[in-house]
């Protein structure tokens, strides 16, 4: 029997799909592509069940399996491999349970983000860890990605608020890990382990997740500045006054440009670079009073009162990233640097965009010292010069080398995927690559979930 | 050659203890002994190479190592086993670097969690996880245990604020994990792994840590109950109120009646149960005048104001343990339970120990649903009867299968160790249990580090 007959017996034919247009929307995600590939099939799991029959049949037949929450991931973790099947969690999407007062909530992987912090809310929760992608992209994704976010800074990334895991193994056995309570420390840390693998050493397919307390008053200034500069020196002199935002959030002229060019907006006009900054809870009045004057003193404008337009300024950019998608034209960056390092690394991205003559705008969720630089060069009828292509090549090979040589890391939340795999022996050594080779060995022998990603 | 000969040569002699004294006094850390061993020796190590030679050493002789930080554990996780070497790495205690630009700290494994604070503080900072064991034991052991402690509710355990180790792994090999930024996702989550492993996947020599901001204020509240399960349901009124005080300390009238006898207050005349909260930050006061009046509505009797008195509760509590070590008649436990359940738990821990005629006393970090009920029984001539024994053993395992019934784990905070691994057959699946030893075969294949212990 072909895998696709077994697949098909074993899940009914309404959760495969063969035809291609499904094949072609799921074999990609909105990162660059360097191998494409149509998978076999894509199958929407509806439930564990499905999810061990698909991973049952995958091993049998040997074929490679990717998982795939909405495909918003910008690494190339959800791209299909050759011959793969594609297991889309999407439709498993329901929360299973929403406790308000042991302030958790237990979720099926295709939950979006936004979904579960609307239902949170209710009860005057959230779930912290918030991607600027959180109206597309799913709780699975995130664990397995192990998302960051714009209020990281302060809540914490998806690790911090994944308590437990319902897992499917790459022998189709299903186990569970971590605790339901917020603490728990027996044995090894197996949870910790799954997040941020980018599903490569089992599926994800139950979740219960830590909430916490939405915030009782936000407070949101925008900091304009004469240069991207002294923007981030403005992070830094926020941290010496040692209050801790929300959000801090650093946008780039260019970004600013794009934001203005898609919104109709006139942010470009008022300063070369924006610093976004939240504060919220019981002290966030008090504390956008101790940002204010040490950012004025830094040389920005600064709105003078919590105003709404501030908002607006983050929502924009909650979707500042994702106007276009990635190519290989136009890369996405996701470096982090030890946070004293920023101003250097800013100014040094502008240098190599000037050096190199590619274009070049920045955002960053500044405040963990993580930047998204993106580089990229312009497009004549869908083609362009083979130099040019040379040029962002450089560009970006620069952009990593310096992010490595300052102390800091090549993805501080998007993960290695398939784009990234070429710079990850430039961050880890060889001794610490073998030993995760051997912890994917020790989870998936044959090596069907998800290969040639993440490590 | 002899391992102590090794040993001997490779670090000389005035690293290696072999007298009884040094013996004895590092054969045991805090928990009850189920099978006392002297080790062979004690070695001091003061560099990574002394580490690296000792590990190889034991290596070689096939001789089980066991790590020591302060030996404050209170499972059993530093207690010698059978004819091994005790690594002691107290004297690596130097603060190798300490950044308040970049808010991280690179330490050696034997500084102690209180000088680092003392450190950070001079910059306006503070290293968060604060078990009330902070002013005796070391960053190491707290990583080895993924320790938690009073401020853990707000500001994560210790793995939340663990960004980087060095470790010796069981061939000698010294590796690197994890990013000395705030944020990082290449590859799988090393660093997380060896936290909570308690010895024995490698030996940490070195930690990167974040550190966070010293509170800029800081309220402290202390709240008198008629009874336990009101002072537990407080806990969860507070939580309604969706505030999110830093420390939320639960105490018992056992332990108010020892803290009296003690240190000659007259806490348990005032209340059969304490409430401590502390709330810091720019809100602090808004936080506490919130929490005031729903814990009055809960029957409680509250200081009114920030008051002198509460704070100095406070200190009572951080060292309301370790008045007395355990031993076989008197055992600590450290079981979670989700925090709806709080008020149940509580409430059947004073049934028990009536019910099984023992004595109780319990504190509780109440705020993450994690508590310290101690059970003892009285002695006489250092001897109890035997039935006394059949019913300490009774009121322990009903205590722990309660808390498992009610969704909880048998360790929030203090690990496995040895005391505790005839339950965690209760807690985790076979395949789950199995999967942690083949992870321990991977790192440590000849089973030197830490036999016997955690998992
Ligand atoms: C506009 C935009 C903004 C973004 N902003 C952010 C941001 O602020 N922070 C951030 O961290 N990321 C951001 N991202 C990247 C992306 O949204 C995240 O990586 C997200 O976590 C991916 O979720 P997803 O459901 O789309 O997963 P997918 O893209 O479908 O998959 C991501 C990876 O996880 C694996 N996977 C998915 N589901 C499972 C599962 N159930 N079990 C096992 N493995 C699984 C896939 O195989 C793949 O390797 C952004 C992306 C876009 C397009
Ligand atoms: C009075 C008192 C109060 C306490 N309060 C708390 C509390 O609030 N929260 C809490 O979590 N715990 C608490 N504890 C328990 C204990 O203090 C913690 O577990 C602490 O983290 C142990 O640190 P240590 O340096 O004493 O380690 P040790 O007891 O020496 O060792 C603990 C474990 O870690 C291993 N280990 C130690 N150092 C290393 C290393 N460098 N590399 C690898 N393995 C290593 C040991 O082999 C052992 O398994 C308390 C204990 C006491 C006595």
């Amino acid at each position: 029997m072909s895998i696709i007959d077994e697949l098909t017996s074993a899940l009914g034919p309404a959760k495969i799909a063969l035809d291609t247009a499904t094949l072609t929307a799921y074999a990609v995600d909105q990162a660059p592509v360097l191998d494409y590939q149509l998978p076999q099939a894509v199958v929407r799991a509806e439930t564990v069940e499905d999810v061990q029959s698909t991973v049952r049949a995958c091993a049998a037949h040997g074929v490679p399996l990717v998982a795939r929450g909405a495909g918003t991931g910008v690494s190339g973790g959800a791209h299909a491999s050759k011959d793969c099947i594609v297991l889309s969690l999407e439709r498993m999407n329901r929360i299973l349970d929403l406790n308000p007062e042991d302030e958790t909530a237990a979720v099926e992987p295709g939950v979006i983000n936004a979904d579960l912090n609307a239902a949170a809310a209710v009860h005057g929760l959230m779930y912290a860890p918030d991607p600027a992608s959180f109206k597309l992209s799913t709780i699975g994704g995130n664990v397995a990605t192990n998302a960051g976010g714009l209020r990281c800074a302060k809540y914490g990334v998806t690790r911090d608020s994944v308590l437990a895991l319902d897992v499917v193994l790459a022998d189709g056995s299903l186990i569970h890990t971590g605790h339901q309570t917020f603490k728990g420390v027996a044995g090894y840390d197996l949870t910790g382990l799954f997040v941020g693998s980018e599903g490569t050493l089992g599926i994800v397919v139950g979740i219960t997740v830590r909430l916490k307390y939405l915030p009782q008053d936000v407070h949101t200034i925008a900091a304009f500045y004469p240069d991207f500069r002294s923007a981030a020196a403005g992070v830094l002199a926020v941290g010496k006054a040692r209050v801790q935002p929300a959000i801090m959030e650093l946008l780039d002229s260019g970004t600013l440009a794009q934001l203005d060019e898609v919104h109709g907006s006139d942010l470009a006009s008022r300063g070369a670079s924006l610093l976004l900054i939240q504060t919220d809870g019981f002290g966030a009045a008090a504390e956008a009073a101790a940002i204010r004057p040490v950012l004025v003193a830094g040389g920005a404008v600064v709105t003078m009162e919590a105003s709404a337009e501030a908002e607006q300024l983050v929502d924009l950019r909650r979707n500042s990233r994702g106007v276009e998608v990635d190519d290989e034209y136009r890369v996405g960056e996701d470096v982090a640097v030890p946070r004293s390092r920023l101003v250097d690394y800013a100014e040094a991205l502008e240098t190599m965009a000037a050096t190199h003559e590619v274009k070049l705008k920045v955002v960053a969720h500044a405040g963990d010292g993580n930047l998204h630089p993106t580089f990229w060069v312009d497009r004549v009828d869908k083609t362009v010069a083979a130099d040019a292509m040379v040029r962002l090549g450089a560009a970006l090979d620069e952009s990593i080398t310096l992010a490595l040589a300052l102390g800091g890391t090549i993805t501080g939340e998007h993960g290695i995927g398939q784009y990234k795999l070429r710079w990850l022996g430039l961050e880890q050594k060889e001794p610490v690559r073998e030993l995760q080779r051997r912890i994917k060995e020790l989870f998936d022998p044959a090596g069907i979930l998800n290969p040639g990603k993440a490590i």
